[in-house]
């Protein structure tokens, strides 16, 4: 497995482009599309939130017909409380693209990000489509990826290559997001294309795992937006054989899809609101894996512990009573604590000022891991969260000034 | 019933002092005591923390003979994670207290607030606590009021009187807290005093009535720490009857202790680390309690709504997205939102920009109601919360340096 340049449309038969039509007021990359040459299947993960926006209601509808052929996404609205006028609204988006590239409605996919509760500018986009679509390319995946950003700083793109039964097989990717990060998705649009020929059903299968294993482990700031979506289309153009679940090729995809959302999310943890530090919260020895996830959960989400990364103050105590106040029946004279393998907790208790010491320096690093040992069984978990600084109350305070 | 002013030591028979000892690096009042002339019942609500301090696990073990007379409280450092040797620390300091008030050990209550995770200076405490017991006296309430405080700003004091069966009774009470506040308590320490005559059980069943009207309805940032402790000690020298659970006077007596921890719990989230706004959270129409709270408990603790208030913008989207992500299974077209009666939301969507911009003048005030109806029952809860702030970050970012 190799990485590769090109992002979405690093993979055979996908075009893409990015451009402003007038929904952001600042001219500024607004409207995304992604285009296969060639219908395919399609597996989509949409937010857990009960007010999902529009688009997402809108794609669930159309993953039922299994079949991708394009992807329009824009950014600085988020099409979400906007009742039975925003549905109508992605529709026509659907529509639109539609007919510009020539397929069914429902092979159309709709992402929107941004302010809530604002009505979608449609003359924008009816303006806005037809430009977009005579504009697709080849090498339209870097602009495209900009065209999704809110309050990101970075365009956050992935391309990985390896070899399936002699053939050269692609996983590309792009993805937004950096506030209301959360495990359960996260105000987080990632989309990913690859010219590996699979079944819907083996694909859907395929993105669940590998989207537990990276998007659903890293918290920002413990909310979860209405419009979470990763979507992942397949048109099969690298000519290898259909993979089979379970397979030995199908592994070689299975792990190139996994690096590729892993690659993204981290992208997003680094790029998160605000964020100084990519911290890897680790608890092992718990009796379940729920035990394992809820404690790294409230140590993640935790603003005390959040505040001190930030402040680089070896406060363990704060992970401590995190730890206590989880929910889960820990014993605290079992605890042990430890920052890049450094232990500075053991049976519940300091090690004293020289561990802690040590510990302070390791809290200078710009990524580094906590880990935390329950001593009651085998069961672990992990999560990446992020400091919480002056930045992130400046950008969430000031969001829509 | 009318508010009085002495705080701890209103109610009669009761002597506080508070001096500096050590404890914290400043010359600030690091340990304050409280003393009945007379022993009498004693109630207590603690930490739900399972890493709970070394006080809290001897006011538990003290709390079994039901008998108090009198509690010492420090504050520069929490004695929580400092496992045997906390516990002999914490009763070494009830046994210094009394041996110079003259009682027995189990009826001396120990609190302690500050820095998790280094050993009590006992020498400090062992000098200072005779010095203490020499200073007791009727006017001491406020001085200890303020050797309790650690990042607080100011001392939180309550004094209330009432009529009962001919003769005057008074609740007094002091508290401290402004971080690590959420309910199931918080990193809140409040004492409450009263010369009413009542029994143990029906005190007890009293003052758990009144901080679940109280305490634990506020919420700074989520955090519950090791250490929480609300303490009401009785001494019947009012000379009232004792108060039988269910009768009038009863009844009196609860709304004074009501109101008495409802102000402490007021005076804790005003003074909360970087609060410049109170906002009380009303959820209705839930199914259950347990929903609404837990809807309210999502509102309440949602970065993204507290750095909205810190902004004074009115993005009721987060407060939407934070409803739609609690895990109560509410229906988007039926939710409404208003901000002091001001309708924004009417089934799921926004009743547009006219209504935002008169709810943009509410969030300009420093206190406010935002209610959500679900449409869907009779329960009701609410919570108080605060907004996130720069200082906050500051304060935590910088708490031990």
């Amino acid at each position: 497995m190799k990485e590769i340049r090109g992002g979405i449309t690093a993979p055979l038969g996908f075009l893409a482009a990015g451009i402003h039509v007038g929904i952001k007021k600042a001219s500024v990359p607004d409207l995304a599309l992604v285009v296969s040459l060639q219908e395919g299947p399609i597996a989509g993960v949409f937010t857990k939130n009960r007010v999902a926006a529009a688009p997402v209601l809108l794609d669930r509808l159309h993953l039922r017909q299994r079949i991708g052929r394009a992807i329009i996404i824009n950014s600085g609205n988020a099409n979400a409380c906007t009742g039975a006028m925003g549905l109508t609204d992605a529709e026509e988006m659907a529509g639109l693209v539609a007919r510009g590239v020539g397929t069914a409605p429902h092979s159309v996919f709709v992402g929107s990000t941004g302010v809530i509760g604002q009505p979608l500018p449609m003359a924008c986009l009816r303006r806005g489509i037809p430009t977009l679509v005579k504009r697709l390319r080849r090498s339209g995946g870097a602009e495209a990826a900009k065209a999704i950003l809110t309050t990101d700083t970075k365009a956050k793109q992935v391309a990985l290559r390896t070899r399936i039964a002699g053939r050269r097989v692609t996983v590309g990717g792009m993805a937004k997001g950096s506030g209301m990060i959360h495990p359960d998705l996260a105000t987080m649009l990632a989309y990913l294309t690859t010219d590996a020929a699979i079944q819907q059903r083996t694909l859907q299968r395929a993105l669940l795992a590998a989207v537990t294993r990276s998007f659903n482990c890293i918290s920002i700031d413990g909310d979860t937006s209405t419009n979470d979506t990763v979507l992942c289309l397949a048109n099969g153009m690298a000519g290898a054989p259909v993979l089979r679940a379970g397979s030995p090729e199908f592994a070689l995809f299975q792990r190139l899809l996994d690096h590729a959302c892993f690659s993204l999310a981290m992208q997003v943890c680094r790029d998160g609101e605000g964020v100084t530090k990519v911290v890897e919260v680790v608890v092992t020895g718990a009796r379940t894996q729920a035990n394992a996830r809820q404690v790294a959960k409230t140590i993640a989400t935790s603003n005390l512990v959040k505040t001190a990364l930030f402040g680089e103050d070896a406060n363990w105590g704060r992970i401590m009573a995190a730890i206590g106040r989880s929910g889960v029946r820990i014993d605290p004279n079992k605890l042990e604590l430890a920052f890049e393998g450094i232990p500075i907790v053991k049976e519940g208790t300091s090690l004293g000022s020289l561990a802690e010491r040590r510990i302070a320096r390791i809290m200078r690093r710009k990524e580094f891991t906590v880990t935390v040992h329950l001593g009651q069984g085998q069961a672990a978990a992990r999560l990446w969260t992020t400091d919480l600084s002056y930045d992130y109350v400046r950008i969430n305070a000031t969001y829509r000034s």
